[in-house]
């Protein structure tokens, strides 16, 4: 079949709007029409090359949120009609990872996904002659996509996909974090370095998990009101003091019980860590560092009881959590359209790359 | 009173055997008469100099056993012929940090403890005119000491001294690890960086915990034998390999639930880091870094599901845990016998520090 999509078509340029060929689902996959989709850091990172596993041409995207069109066979837990979001961790429920209990990352496709090609080894995006790559298992900036069954979060029928698309990544890692990684408790205090779109995530999560102090630092003022709306109860300027460390430290009579670095900068995960309370203070790393860097600090840190984690799309199980947090959407526990700043038509997704370069978006969101 | 101790004169100078001045306990103190006491690196780390917080002259020694010889008013759990271990992390059961349930890093006397002097801030040990230093809040080099009743654990009059000494420090850290910060499961796969006395402890405290497979690695081949009496499975040369972290991941396909840094090596810390399961597994530094060196790794590692954590004490509560410690090695549950390979009068102080490090002991006692 012929779909719209927008090709990343080399490292640094512009993404190209072309109609393209999809292939049907195979056995066990199935065809979805995406409905929006968000646009993310993460896409930006590999459209501009920094990113040592980019693959070009191929069709970004992995914010998406749509409707099931067809199934291949084999395909028992899904079927035309059903709303679905797609899962760049998908969640077979089968493998060491899936049963551990202790993990979200499954491990079924894997390899496949990080080769831009479908589990069978083949792409199904192809422009002339030329293929295209898929990218993290998910290509949602093509109207039409095919996606492994395990990849799919099935979700109820009367959810705005162009709002919901956004738990398909940033919602769900900044929410995820507090509830699935930290198991942040009532009356929990709480760091969260960086309020963009995961950092404000990552407060409402933790207003949600009942914390009594959420402290947002940032070197933007200007986020403040926004972050106070979504639960943050303390704002450190970063810009105007030389120990933030310090100042957490000093605020809340020892550190924190939880932190949360949302911003990728090696020097803030230190930080993050060390403002974190002797004994048993947590520190989650969510925000992706670039390639080569290095967290560190003294193993003092940590031997008097500081521990440091990572999360991966918030720890959850895809298929299992994601609809909860669309529910949870849908019942208003969580915010989701003030984070939304940005709506626009396929044809002006560079527009939303460049609003997210400038500052001037939370998220954009394309519709089809 | 009179009591004989070892006295650490100046930094790196032998110890010298005196008779000194110990003032008797007061309010919430207890006098011990310490029956024997083993002698560990951390000692010999103040010793030497290379510790920014120590302080001379001091009476060092924090690893032993004794009676309570008399107590002072207001002592309510402690009577005189009470058998005891003093515990230089206490227990207050008052503080934040032991009602956190969270830590055993109990901060009631931490300050006075950190500057050589008893919780009112005066030294009970001097010599002529001079005071000397308290270590660590239990001074074990001298034949009597005073320790708050906070820092004792009442244990069975039928445990040996010479034996149970060591679960003063050694035992409990490299046990604790395991069982209390670690908390390894029956069927997990370990392990354990440095087969001196703690890594020996963790070893069989993962085999107490249940480990089936428990992976021994150190550059000193003849540390073997030992370390398989004690339930290692597996044995790596570190000095036949540059890859210590891919061999660990190969044999044991993907990696470790659990790991124990038993060195105080940065470097080491991060391969124990590395050579974790990809999802969950949990590395825990034990060994104390030299002032000032840091570890570090790249923030993919975390992200992708390690954790980073340390350990003091094996995270246990003195009080309430040591006893069961005890309990364990009479129960014949743990060995404890064959760590310790030397055992001396007072007077020969100075050659346990001289059989450490040589390598030629695992643990010296001395006995009074």
């Amino acid at each position: 079949m012929k779909t719209r999509a927008a090709i990343a078509t080399a490292a640094g340029k512009p993404l190209e709007i072309h109609e393209v060929e999809l292939e049907g689902p195979r056995e066990g996959e199935v065809l979805v029409e995406i409905k929006a989709t968000g646009i993310c850091h993460t896409d930006a990172f590999t459209l501009s090359g920094d990113d040592p596993e980019g693959l070009f041409p191929a069709i970004l995207g992995h914010e998406g949120a749509g409707v099931v069109v067809d199934v291949g066979p084999g395909v028992t837990t899904l079927a035309p009609g059903d709303h679905v979001i797609p899962l760049y961790t998908p969640e077979c429920r089968q493998c060491e990872f899936c049963t551990s209990g202790k993990t979200n990352l499954c491990g079924a496709i894997r390899a496949t996904q990080g080769k831009g090609v479908m589990p069978d080894g083949t792409s199904r995006f192809s422009i002339g002659r030329d293929k295209l790559f898929h990218y993290m298992g998910t290509s949602t900036f093509a109207n039409h996509t095919v996606l492994p069954e395990i990849a799919l979060a099935k979700i109820r029928k009367d959810a705005p996909f162009d709002k919901v698309c956004y738990i398909g990544c940033g919602v769900t890692t900044g929410i995820g974090a507090v509830i699935w990684t930290a198991k942040v408790e009532p009356g929990a205090t709480v760091a969260v370095f960086g309020l963009g779109g995961i950092g404000l995530n990552v407060i409402q999560g933790a207003r949600m998990a009942g914390a009594t102090r959420i402290i947002g630092i940032d070197l933007n003022p200007a986020r403040k009101p926004l972050a106070e709306k979504f639960g943050m109860t303390d704002f450190i300027d970063a810009s105007k003091t030389d120990d933030v460390v310090g100042t957490i430290v000093e605020m809340t009579r020892g550190g924190v019980d939880y932190s949360f670095e949302c911003i990728g900068n090696v020097k803030v995960m230190r930080q993050a860590l060390e403002c974190c309370h002797k004994g048993w203070g947590e520190s989650i790393i969510i925000g992706v560092a670039g390639a080569g860097q290095e967290i560190a600090t003294r193993p003092f840190q940590l031997v008097t009881g500081r521990v440091w984690r990572g999360t991966a799309f918030g720890g959850a199980r895809g298929r299992t959590d994601v609809p909860k947090i669309v529910d949870w959407y849908m019942d208003g526990r969580i915010n989701i359209d003030d984070l939304i700043t940005h709506t626009m038509p396929l044809e002006e997704i560079n527009t939303a790359f460049d609003l997210m370069h400038e500052g001037k978006s939370i998220r954009s969101v394309v519709t089809y």
